[in-house]
């Protein structure tokens, strides 16, 4: 793909300053860019790369403009205008039309002829699959599940049972969707299993990272709002439901029936317990352990940062006499308080 | 499926109140069922719901009876009754006999009739697949695996070489049994690949969850008893022994020769280092990293709740000073003693 | 395969004690070893199992060779002799030459005649797979992917295009290589996409676990250098590098554009932010969170102990008011000095 600047600038909305007919082929970083490479300046603290860059043109704020040395594409969010120049120059893959001659498409499935179906794809009966959509190599789709318009199951994907997802969503490589909750009777000792009879329901523009895993419901589905975003190696057990625009980081693991409100960020390897609801805009840092429901939106933490090792260890060994040391505490206010009325 | 209410109390060991006709086909929430469904009160949290609900039936304990305003079978263990009654309204999946056009089976591959092996599935020689097991689309089952009678890999499950499964288990998409454990020793900086030589044998009425990874062990086998059960995303290392009832919740990581009892519960994101033993019994909480043996059964804690970022910072301010907070309590306290000796 | 007891002395350069024509067909533990059979003590807290093994030889360090009450290869490191000895009875699998017949090899895709594309195998267009590589059953190798000389893909691996993985690699089942890194730009509320235009660049002799995720760069690669080893259900994020011989133990996540040095350690669990840099010669210990860079080699730490529910919860508790215990303290500090001066 080439695309000239000036066509770049109108389609981003962004404020061209200089050579309207260059040819624009790829991005690249401020760096490395050279003849042809768009690049971009998000971070001011990479500022000090503009004067050598080599870019033929490049993504700037307002206040950056003055110091670029090329032409330029001045935004109020040049991060979001580099997203959309970087996906006008490598727009997302088109389906390569029908079912591969090693794919099995069962007789009651429906697959819209534009959509494509890759090798060693396996669709099961009553499954759907809506226009534009790619079954990626070796992708399972089960029985009645529902693939919506121009959604991509990268390769590797499986998707179970009476599963729906929307349109134009993105789910990579080896992300199970609709799998059984982790539900269980006890029958004295032993263990007895619960039939897990919901479904899974993602909406649209909604993107699920590499092995990444969404059970399906005991008894109603498990949800993923519009625009969610989740990282790969994400566990969603069953009845949680995702609002729309919450963006969850790798490793992290909500439990059953945890309700997760709008606009939230989940950071990397965070665990919440089940049943219990997150408020919109509510962020949580990393590998934070949420217990009770955050009824308020704002910022949440429950994570220590790692010290060097003796360092730490005497602060936990001091942490496990914490209780002793709160009663000293309170001691020795006592015996201060009395040497203070004798005085 | 249909079964009239007499016939599930009867199934269930529960006291019928109510119509023993009633056709039952299947099953819902109290807030949303409806005719011919029947819904379950475990938790008495929503103990209100019942006035209100429009199922044909509850499930209820002997306290609440008297609160269903429609027929009833009332049980000891109402979520137990739950669990038969949803079990026998929807029967766990039946294999389809045979081998599917596309799966290859290789000579030498024992493959029961009654079992089936789906499409896309690769069983290698000397596999042994036991009567009434299913193998969903895409697994695969390595060179002398064994599996047992009415066990099911759901899909895109990988089975590799010589790895023993009992009968009744089943096994989540995205799962690996018997991927090489990480062993290596150290030649001067290089790290040097150690043969895993041993193997998995996992038990019966094993349930194990999506995309989890069980290692072979290095000389000895990593051995998974019957009955436990573990949810998604779970590592489980090389010669690892985890007993019969024990419960295992997701993003859980057990290091390599942990030996856990039986009957013990791991909540989420738990972390086991290697070589310790946990007795029957033991319940470890959410997020916990277990460090040495629990040779006590009971419950064991290591991690925090999350709390509003300010008051968490200002917290892990002062526990990065607890070793200087510690020095000067106990400075105070030689004070105090000098000052209160003298008054 | 057997080989004579003096020629694995020869081959480990280690010293022989007892019956050089001694044939070995296998490894087993001291305590289970016999006839035929080769056992090591490398940690010498089972030395007490030497008297009564009934292995044919032990590989033993020049302290325990005394006890050994049978033959004995005698080294420096007999961990590191076990590997080789091992390696020798165990050698890697070798590949089959060929395609199988229902794997798909794309038209334009370059297969070496020596390597071995197994069953249900997709290799896209424009791929190389070199000389003795193994591509096991249900691999997918995407477009332009490269696969090094004797590189095993154990199977249901996805490799995605245009990834480069070097010679004598081993990546096990279910690992996902170069799917998108998590890269999105708020467009008010809403998330969109930034293509990921890098790759991922693997070295020689890298290992990689089972359903471990190592993710695209967003410009440049993500860099895993020779020798690094990843256990299993690690996630790497875009543009991480990772340096050589540096070992990451499993559920560890890494974000983006983290910079890991070499001969590095991770334990189980760890978490690194975004963006930072980890000296060469760092070791992380267990559940760690890593917000910071480390330039100093060492050993950091940040984990907490499990400990009696009871016990936890009261200085938990006690945690949560330490800011105030602190104040409370400084307080005394100030009243004990007036009253000294007092005095």
């Amino acid at each position: 793909v080439e695309i000239r600047l000036g066509q770049l600038a109108a389609d981003t909305g962004s404020r061209l300053v200089g050579d309207a007919e260059c040819l624009i082929r790829g991005v690249n970083t401020l760096a490395d860019a050279g003849p042809g490479q768009i690049s971009f300046l998000a971070n001011r603290g990479y500022r000090s790369l503009l004067a050598h860059t080599r870019a033929a043109a490049v993504i700037v704020g307002e206040a950056d403009v003055d110091a670029v040395p090329c032409s330029a594409l001045v935004s109020a969010n040049p991060y979001l205008t580099y997203a959309r120049v970087a996906r006008a120059l490598a727009p997302d893959p088109q389906p390569r039309l029908g079912v591969h001659a090693s794919a099995i498409v069962e007789s009651g499935a429906l697959v819209d002829p534009t959509a494509e179906i890759g090798p060693g794809v396996y669709v099961a009966a009553g499954a759907r699959i809506a226009a534009g959509a790619i079954l990626g190599p070796n992708c399972v789709v089960g029985e009645h599940a529902e693939i919506g318009a121009g959604t991509r199951l990268v390769a590797s994907v499986t998707v179970l049972h009476g599963v729906r997802i929307g349109c134009r969503c993105v789910i990579h490589p080896g992300a199970v969707i609709g799998s059984d909750g982790f539900g269980f009777a006890r029958d004295g000792t032993a263990w007895v299993k619960i039939p897990q009879l919901g479904g899974v329901r993602i909406g649209d523009d909604v993107e699920i990272g590499a092995n990444t895993t969404v059970d399906r419901g005991a008894i109603k589905d498990t949800v993923i709002e519009d625009g969610a975003i989740l990282d790969n190696l994400i566990q969603v057990a069953h009845n949680v439901e995702i609002g729309s625009q919450t963006a969850i980081a790798g490793c992290t693991g909500i439990s059953g029936s945890a309700r997760i409100g709008r606009r939230c960020t989940l950071a990397g390897g965070v665990g919440l317990v089940g049943h219990i609801e997150l408020a919109d805009d509510v962020h949580v840092t990393g590998m934070s352990m949420v217990t009770r429901s955050l009824k308020e939106p704002g910022v949440y933490s429950g994570g220590f940062r790692a010290l060097p090792h003796d360092q730490w260890q005497k602060n936990v060994a001091r942490f496990s006499h914490l209780d002793e040391m709160a009663r000293r505490l309170r001691e020795l206010e006592a015996q201060v308080a009395a040497l203070a009325a004798r005085s």
